[in-house]
């Protein structure tokens, strides 16, 4: 860490607009709070009577429980709105919802939302910050974090690795938070998945497209894999799964392409047997459930660090 | 306040029910609570071990945000069930599912129903203090005890104000429990909207009800507007969206018509160009915003105040 | 309680893993908590900083509040998943689900599954205690063992009372928890109902399988009722709810064969006027209520008791 560094961000809308600097620091706030989640008591009053909103527009166990679990171990009073019971389905628009919620002076909005710039647009009509939680296709800015912090944490670094990414690069706000976070870091990223999935402005994030699934997992360090969305089973652009497995499936042989200490991850749920091969995932080479682990810690740093910036109150 | 008055409640069904001397007294009590609101730790212990359910027969986003947002800065543990997933689908009746509830030894339920009446009727069944959330076409108090505090905050009195209503007073809950208050406290209330939606007993209720929306807006102190309720689109009782508009929606020259500081309410959430202009609600008139943020005051109030009157248990 | 005896379970998973120390060790122990839920402040610092997770694949309302009004009050935070909202519908398998969750440190998951031994299967994958909240048509042990205290509290003993269980017994994880807990403690268990719904292992329980209501109910010291599931309507197996009500419903005729003091239970919801009629469930001798309350009770003690045995963290 630079000395005399201060986090500079209200809000964690993704992480094209963090630094260097940012991201180190994050991630090693993190790491010191991570210890907090294999205590016998799993709480730290840090941000005790903050009051902080899960708005979620489309459905999500895991991200939402991440950052409440992440809350809770904080202290913090947390509430869940989800879109199925939102007035949203009553016809109020989006930046309506998100004013009257801010009225109710919470400290912190973290929002999934199907449009990309949701939460951007939330920072100029609220008070509270906003933490993106996923926004259509564009960034899941505490997935890249978490995804960069379990790297660093097996490999003691971030530059210079060589990161494969496998799967439908377009759709994915995942693939996206990840590309520009490895490649800011130093990271080489290589990318490869159905050609009507890989979009064509993607050498100017700094990732490399790949022609065959060799090349992008050549004596890689990584081997992530994206999840297939089973919902878009019938889109014309997706091959069948049966034909997506044989193709883009990451197994056993795909892996000994990379080098022999490299990790296999997965954002999740995962499709086994689709995208990942069950004997893959389960494997010594697999960190998906740290990836898990490390979600909560990230988000605990997050939350921690956007307070940080509240504006005096008083 | 009245020299020992002493708050005689142990429940809160409506307004109805409330003397001018209860109603001073929440609406002072809210005021003082209002404070923690803004503060960097917005949490007191005051109910501290107190275990308050919501529970929820409709739909509802903002009513349950608000008292559950209340509770927990009261420090209170909160409960929430919503009919979807209450065994209400399972054909058991109301009361069963009440003294259920009441036998994990709950101190307040906090009730929303279909049914006008349903919160009376469960007084008789358990021993918890019962708060209305709304029940059917009958009553919202906490609504009216916010909507009161918002207007007695900005100009400084209740009495001898003009209040005008606009909309479907039949279906309204919000309407009765506003017109009940704000004649009770002293204001003139006055109702215009389609004649097939407003109740004939509306007088004996001391509203007067408008045949113009110029004569119910002219020289208002208050533009209360009511929400459309889109489900009902259909209803033969009700004209088009477009046509309710052009005649019952509130723009810029009706709210001309009113007195020059006149504040626009509205219960939310707003169907924006149907009942309400986009630049009225967004206006420095618009205080819809500031009714959000007392509804939390108003109903840590009421938490507390039902509390004061529990029974002594050993 | 044996001196030196050691509560020796990680996981509830069932009665039949319970020894009668066991049982008593429990029953005792909720008794003991039970107290805290009549004071005014209901809740003590026993389990503070610990992360519960209710992990529901089957809709209930009153066994997860149950467990969240338990978890609660011994100051631990909670977290409910419930299948619609699970990525359950996204595909995952329950494993993965249940190791992602773990990922997340939790001390305790509670889970209902419509599969039989999903949560002695989850026992296996995650370090986290488990306790079962139902699964398929095998156990719940929480209910058996409230069932238990319940009897306990108003005879004074469980060994040598008469016990009659009618209904649905094939489906019944209620009926099965309660054959195997009450059998244990000495009590003789005769169970009626529809012939297809009798399953033949029946006796080798140790529970006696009656030919007429008049033969199960005679003399007994309880007479349990089974709730019919509404939603099997149409099963076959199933007589009309009318004809049901007529053979099967519990009547005060059929309460008057047994003992004067017999108590009446069910484990609710009660459908009035099918399996249990009205004025039975609301009579003198019901003690339907007093199993919600031992319900909380009784999961406290199964909460702390399963945290006694964690693993020591550093």
């Amino acid at each position: 860490m630079t000395t005399g560094y201060f986090f500079p961000h209200r809000h964690i809308l993704g992480i094209d607009h963090l630094s260097v600097d940012d991201i180190h620091h994050i991630l090693s706030t993190a790491e010191s709070f991570k210890e907090i989640s294999s205590r016998p008591i799993k709480k730290v009053p840090t941000l005790r009577g903050n009051t902080i909103i899960n708005l979620f527009f489309e459905p999500s166990t895991r991200t939402r429980l991440s950052f409440e679990v992440a809350a809770k171990r904080m202290s913090a009073d947390t509430f869940n709105i989800s879109a199925s019971t939102s007035s949203a389905t009553k016809g109020e628009t989006l930046i309506d919802t998100a004013r009257n919620i801010a009225a109710m002076n919470p400290d912190t909005i973290i929002i999934r939302h199907s449009f990309s710039g949701a939460p951007h647009m939330l920072t100029r009509y609220v008070d509270a910050a906003i933490i993106n939680a996923g926004d259509g296709m564009h960034e899941h800015p505490s997935q890249g974090l978490l995804d960069m912090l379990t790297v660093l944490e097996h490999k003691g670094r971030l530059d210079g690795l060589k990161i494969a990414i496998i799967g439908d690069i377009l759709h994915s706000r995942v693939a996206h938070s990840d590309i520009l976070g490895f490649t800011k870091m130093g990271s080489d990223v290589f990318v490869y998945g159905p050609s009507t999935l890989i979009p064509r402005a993607l050498d100017r994030l700094g990732a490399r497209v790949c022609s065959t699934l060799a090349e992008a997992v050549a004596d890689a360090d990584v081997v992530m894999t994206l999840r297939i969305q089973k919902e878009r089973q019938n889109d014309p652009l997706l091959p069948s799964f049966r034909e997506y497995a044989r193709r883009f499936g990451v197994t056993r042989d795909v892996v000994a392409l990379a080098k022999d200490d490299a990790l296999v991850m997965h954002p999740g749920p995962i499709n086994r047997g689709i995208e990942l091969m069950p004997d893959v995932a389960d494997s010594g080479r697999s960190v998906i459930l740290d990836q898990v682990t490390n979600g909560v810690a990230v988000r605990m740093a997050l939350l921690y660090l956007v307070m940080g910036n509240a504006p005096v109150t008083g």
